[in-house]
């Protein structure tokens, strides 16, 4: 398993309320592809969302999104975590 | 105070160690600037870091950087956290 950073660049008419049921969703679909969404940080102003998600690969924590809610992110990012 | 995410697109021969020490800087740095650098993601192959940093202003977190080892994020971007 390895980490990552997703980020959106700007979801259009992004929400408080609406990238919380997104990431709800997110939460219903990742056990069948072996993810766990485990943080996310976003601002209205600009759009802008930041995941951290555990994941075997980039393609199945995109697959997740994808299936969630279609939106998918711009950038995928394999990171480690600082201690 | 305020949550910011920063992003570093590119540092120069970004190692874990080089990251980790510049991460101590700041910690020593920060607390003149009424600031917390609370946790930091990274990709050595890309050399991208995330930081996630509550301070009053983006200049704030700027400054610490900037005193601590000279490095400064490309963007740094207001965030809520999601819950």
């Amino acid at each position: 398993m390895a980490l990552y950073m997703d980020i959106h660049h700007k979801v259009e008419g992004l929400t408080e309320d609406a990238v919380a049921g997104a990431h709800a969703r997110d939460l219903e679909v990742q056990d069948k592809h072996n993810v766990k969404y485990l943080k996310y940080w976003f601002d209205e102003g600009s759009g802008k969302v930041f995941c951290l998600v555990q994941a075997p690969s980039k393609e199945a924590a995109a697959a997740v999104h994808r299936e969630a809610h279609g939106l998918e992110a711009d950038e995928i990012i394999e990171v480690q975590e600082g201690v």
